[in-house]
């Protein structure tokens, strides 16, 4: 799926900022895709944007109406159908990364069949896969994995790509989330796929590239979730990284939604190494990314300093600390080709 | 899904037995399940059955029409969908392992509709599961894994419930595969289910259960295969066994349909006790299932007591030796509660 930009976000009446997250990534990193934001009465979110209708993004060359709320259960109030309604009616697509396909409303499906407009259900992938091959595919691919979800793996993804296309490196985030297939206009919701075909979607996404290239891919879950490690194994193998970057949230207590108590960084390196060398021998660990956020800065760069000496790469928190040092050794380890 | 059965047995025009594999192992572990099996002019594959039309075997009871016959791309010949739409005319459900749902042929769902007669598409859940909560649920699991795919995880669990079963053991075979749904008479196709689902779809199969009873539970592909090692996970995962054999086939060159070299059984307890231990702590081998088929007898006893010693478990051929040793080292390590 390729989703044409710029965006209109809709925040709709979500109560709070939290219920805005997939809108503040995207304009956390693609600020310059986004015309405006469009919020309804009592909205208690703001992303930062100009506010407008959905009249005045047409105006400003807005392409897609893009759902930047997560609504818990799938239902969507009327009010927000009138609008969903209205977009798709002066031309624009629309995005939604809702569990529920935005064609089970009526209306909307109505709509779109009527103004030949197209909905996209970031979480609904439709494309066809074929299983793995497992087969070595030319080009570099760094892929960022965690102690648990939600940690922190795509934006240290997105940092990683910013930091590399600084430097002149020609480096591609690939998208595996909804909020990710959004910032990247492309990509696959990797939880979505039939699990047969896991392995073959990383494939897909990742494919054959320049011997100078790489691709950034974003990891999803945890090896060490008993929910979701047979998605991050299957992404694991199909991405087939030369590196990754550990992903870690330190205030963390247990596993997001369930008991367990979180994997230490060295077991998350030690069991991706021997996970991911059944597709890429060479796999090796190039940096820890750590969420410092509830941490004053002394302590933060203590916490840090003490990670990468413990762990022997480079550690630092993306959003805080940037990620030149993990570049930096990203590059010795794999010197670009002459 | 819950089957009704008896079952009639289609195997259409299939050119050989390999291709009607699914009927011959509903026929090897459920033969009082079939009143018949029905060929079409020109068919080469014969599961031992008496041959019948639908009326006769509607008169013997039947109650659904099984597609017991592999068919590559999923396209029916017309004479198929006949059949089919006969049988639904006279009051048989059908069951079908093909990728393509039953529904998507326009005359086959008509008559379903028409006849108020269910089509099961084994290989297309349309249960809904929570994600996976990896909380230990009481009774016992036992799960067969394997250094491969098609190397014998359900025929070797198939035999582990025959056997435990001979000795009053409160054991039931929990299908993860189309042909094992069709033994089972229920089950999930676990390589269908989404991705995100895998472990969750895992725990409702094996549900918590009484502390004496054992769900033995038929793997799926392999840990150290680089297209399915993901839905290995997530069952591994979901299952949380407390109990596993390792199913080998000592002639494989490589891993089915890649060239990757197939691990060796060593690898393989190593690597499910590394990740079960996620779910299940107590996670043990008790045994390793190998077919011998290809080798002469003694070939084959030297085969299983070479294994047994490297492995520190006993050792069997399925078919031709039995589960009984396998199934003492089991209650040895998990005596029966008092």
């Amino acid at each position: 799926m390729e989703i044409i930009r710029p965006y209109l976000l809709f925040l709709g009446d979500a109560p709070d900022q939290l219920a805005a997250k997939t809108a503040a990534g995207v304009v956390d990193w693609r600020r310059d895709w986004c015309v405006g934001q469009m919020r309804l009465p009592g909205c208690g979110a703001d992303v930062g944007l100009p506010d407008m209708d959905v009249a005045e993004a047409v105006r400003q060359g807005a392409k897609t109406f893009v759902i930047g709320v997560v609504n818990a259960g799938g239902r969507l109030p009327e009010h927000w159908i009138d609008a969903i309604v209205e977009a798709i009616g002066r031309g624009l697509d629309v995005a939604s990364g809702m569990h529920v396909r935005l064609a089970s409303f009526q209306r909307v499906a109505e709509a779109a069949h009527a103004h030949g407009r197209k909905l996209f259900d970031l979480r609904a992938s439709t494309e066809r896969f074929a299983t793995g091959n497992g087969e070595k595919r030319p080009g570099r691919r760094v892929l960022t994995v965690g102690t648990d979800c939600s940690v922190g793996k795509k934006y240290a993804a997105l940092a990683l790509e910013a930091e590399m296309r600084d430097r002149g490196l020609d480096a591609e985030f690939r998208a595996t989330g909804q909020t990710g297939v959004l910032i990247a206009g492309r990509g696959v919701a990797i939880d979505a796929v039939v699990a047969d075909f896991i392995a073959g979607a990383a494939e897909w996404l990742s494919p054959a590239a320049a011997p100078g290239h790489w691709d950034v891919v974003e990891g999803q879950g945890s090896l060490f979730h008993p929910s979701f490690a047979g998605v991050t194994l299957g992404l694991l193998h199909g991405a087939q990284p030369d590196a990754f970057v550990v992903c870690h949230e330190p205030t963390r207590k247990t596993m997001r939604n369930v008991s367990h108590a979180l994997p230490s960084i060295a077991q998350v390196i030690e069991a991706t190494v021997s996970a991911g060398r059944l597709t890429n021998p060479d796999i090796r660990c190039v940096g820890v990314a750590i969420n410092t956020s509830a941490l004053p800065e002394a302590e933060a760069r203590a916490t840090l300093e003490k990670a990468a000496a413990a762990h022997g790469v480079p550690a630092s928190d993306p959003l805080r600390f940037g990620m030149a040092t993990i570049v930096d050794r990203l590059l010795e380890e794999f010197p670009a080709p002459r």
